[in-house]
């Protein structure tokens, strides 16, 4: 038979034992601090009607979104009824709209599940990858944006992430800058594109693609100067150096005025400039105000954003950790009546990349799962070895048990080679007496016990 | 704009925090047993290459794999090249052909992930569901099947089951009977899946069948009178009633005599029937010989199974809690050499299904996540909240902040139907004294406290 490839799909990846752990490791602590803040769990299926996704992600959303074929005698239709979740967030929304009776008025719910998106697979961007996701559903409340960031921010500090910048903005407070600098609404969208792209192709390249555009060259102008004047013209991860709390909080201070200077009586905007002072003021009182700063550049790319936008970063990555914002209207595409919702996503994929490029894994992560190997040490004495093993596991060891009757320097080379940090042999004299002997692999110090203290030995060693 | 459907696509489900509770509960227990074993960790992407599944599943499995459209410019020739796991073992026999050189001699892996099947809905029957799979790669030892017996059996009996039977079978024993009745070969599978309809249709339908099927009617005389001698007609919910060890260890040696009278000198079957009689010795040494029961006539349906069978059953319950086998050719498939292997899955839907019914979950895994509520007296103190949430939060309570300044009534009945324990309200004279009012929502007992001490006062009555 011809083999099949037994590469994964491309831009997938298999998790190997350690890749495993050092998964869960991440994930643990991301939702023990979500818990910490009273979220509680929420999962839903990977496979969605494929109208509950379409239109709701823009134009390259749906290009990206993996489609599955009709089944049984559909299929020759070629058409697609179901497709792979694409993220966290419109799943809730359908959750939200579908459950409202059984769930409580705010509705706090974090979740933390892959999705899928048929990108062009690159060096840290798969096809498959997992968000951990807050949200908070039922409240206009600025405390939810305030708690978001502490959450996320305090999930990256366990995790031993020291220099994290989170950068806030708000679509409302981008509308009225646009007004006030006199883009028409109908080019809005395309400056703020032309504008994501000003830390790849600097001032002069933007301005090209303003004209490209036909976006009026002294409403581009007026635009880039104010970005300049706001000083936020700067690469995000340089936004990222951490300044002194009272520096921060005097910059953010001093942003939002320039900000209510610029978008003067615009009543969205000024709306949307007194929200983001409430949130500096609340991320003052939860001790974090040094780690926000208002960007007023900032503009995430996901059309359902209403008002609060925000984004963490680190120096030294382009791209970020995580983000998210709010998003008044989205569930009310499914429910016909709008709840305010407002949330944030860590991304794992990139927080592990970062963590395993800096060595920031605990030593624990990396062990082996036994404590202890049990040899055999013939075909005679395999029911003695057996039994050792679920004595040893019923003490609570985590105990591999060779399974064939090998040269025993072979089975001590194999535990050796596994890292697992005990073995024990039960040879013809230890079985008479009824004793066992335990190696400890790392000193190679070996001793002959009582069979029922072997545990306690192994225990009080590890 | 019109709303779109709210429900999850046919045949899945959204899990609300309590039933994601449930799960997390089970799913931990079993990755606690399954490292007790010495199983490590390993996952698989939810999509694979279409080729890597496809004719691994016989004709009918084709059918069931949900196929995922090509994208760009071919989605519309609606050809399919990705199709969504349908079990844990085919990604594991690709995943050990890729990653040969850097994985044990021995692979012991557990791996607990959702499979997809476009089966059609039933009660009990969804077309996504996690499977708890355990193999160990590399060993053609019969240690492997009955610590994989006692994994499982553990994990259920940690989870509460006192009652569950595993039985097993050999595919080569079942070919020996087969062929010792005189089924010719190729009518040897038309056979088996008559005889599966035992419990449906009986004995006379089995016959008719067997007629409809080409099979001589002495051979499929013989058939039925070996497997009545062997008095392994009961329906399986009757074969899982418990006996003492010692009867139950009588019982399988009975059917181990039968069968080497029935099967004779038939190699591969005589080597099967040891290959079982190992497994039963094994498993009185690991203490669990009772458990398990030899059944004859289990003939699981997956075509990659090459020697023994295995499956847990409960009574009451149609169809299995898992179940199991060896299949020493599949990764020989991918690698172009045979790996020996065997591995068992336990399904956590069933699992879950009757721990609901029985009443079986812990009373911890109902409750609500944080431990205390803290209120908002007014917009004025709405830092105060805020911050006080937060020094709760840095001493490990979980920690809910309301998020409007709503009448203090209103936010107790909030917290009450949440089920929260505690309540926190710092008013205008606990503000000036820096005291916290604390409300003990089971006793309804209120006490006010310096600010600095509430943590203690909750974790202490938790």
């Amino acid at each position: 038979m011809a083999q099949a490839s037994t590469q994964p799909a491309r831009g997938m990846r298999d998790f190997l034992p350690l890749d495993v752990r050092r998964r869960e490791y991440v994930i643990g602590i991301i939702r023990e601090v979500y818990e910490r803040y009273g979220f509680e769990p929420l999962e839903t299926p990977a496979v969605e009607n494929i109208e509950t996704l379409m239109g709701k992600y823009g134009e390259e959303g749906n290009q990206l979104i993996f489609k599955i074929l009709k089944r049984g005698e559909h299929e020759k239709t070629g058409e697609a009824d179901l497709a792979l979740r694409y993220d966290l967030t419109v799943p809730l929304a359908r959750v939200v709209a579908e459950y409202k009776d059984r769930l409580p008025k705010f509705f706090k719910r974090y979740q933390i599940q892959p999705v899928w998106r048929a990108d062009r697979p690159a060096k840290g961007r798969y096809r498959e990858f997992y968000q951990c996701d807050v949200d908070v559903l039922g409240s206009r409340s600025m405390i939810v944006e305030a708690e978001i960031c502490a959450a996320a921010g305090e999930a990256l500090t366990r995790l031993g992430f020291t220099n994290f910048t989170i950068r806030i903005n708000h679509r409302q407070v981008l509308t009225g800058v646009l007004d006030a600098a006199g883009i028409p609404q109908d080019k809005q969208t395309d400056a703020l594109v032309a504008l994501d792209k000003l830390d790849k192709i600097g001032r002069e390249g933007v301005a090209k693609e303003f004209a490209a555009r036909g976006i009026a060259s002294d409403a581009g102008y007026n635009l880039l100067s104010f970005f300049e004047a706001a000083g936020s013209l700067e690469h995000a991860a340089e936004l990222s150096v951490i300044e002194g709390r009272a520096e921060t909080e005097a910059l953010n201070a001093a942003l939002l005025g320039r900000l209510v200077e610029f978008v003067g009586d615009h009543e969205a905007g000024a709306r949307g400039i007194d929200e983001l002072r409430s949130i500096i003021r609340y991320a003052e009182a939860i001790g974090i105000s040094q780690r926000i700063r208002i960007d007023p550049s900032l503009a995430r790319g996901l059309s359902y954003y209403t008002g609060t936008i925000m984004e963490i970063n680190v120096p030294d990555l382009a791209g970020s950790l995580g983000g998210g914002g709010r998003y008044d209207n989205l569930v009310g595409m499914f429910l016909g009546q709008d709840v305010p919702a407002c949330g944030f996503s860590l991304g794992l994929e990139r927080i592990i990349f970062v963590m395993t490029e800096r060595g920031m894994f605990p030593e624990s992560v990396a062990s082996s799962t036994a404590d202890v190997m049990v040899t055999i040490w013939s075909e005679d004495s395999i029911a003695d070895s057996v039994a050792l093993a679920q004595e040893l596991r019923a003490e609570g060891l985590r105990v591999d048990l060779y399974t064939e009757a090998d040269k025993l320097g072979k089975q001590f080379k194999y535990a050796s080679s596994r890292g697992i940090a005990f073995v024990t042999v039960i040879g013809e004299e230890e079985r008479k007496r009824d004793e066992v002997s335990l190696k400890d692999m790392r000193s190679g110090e070996q001793r002959t016990l009582p069979r029922e203290s072997v545990a306690a030995m192994i225990k009080e060693s590890l």
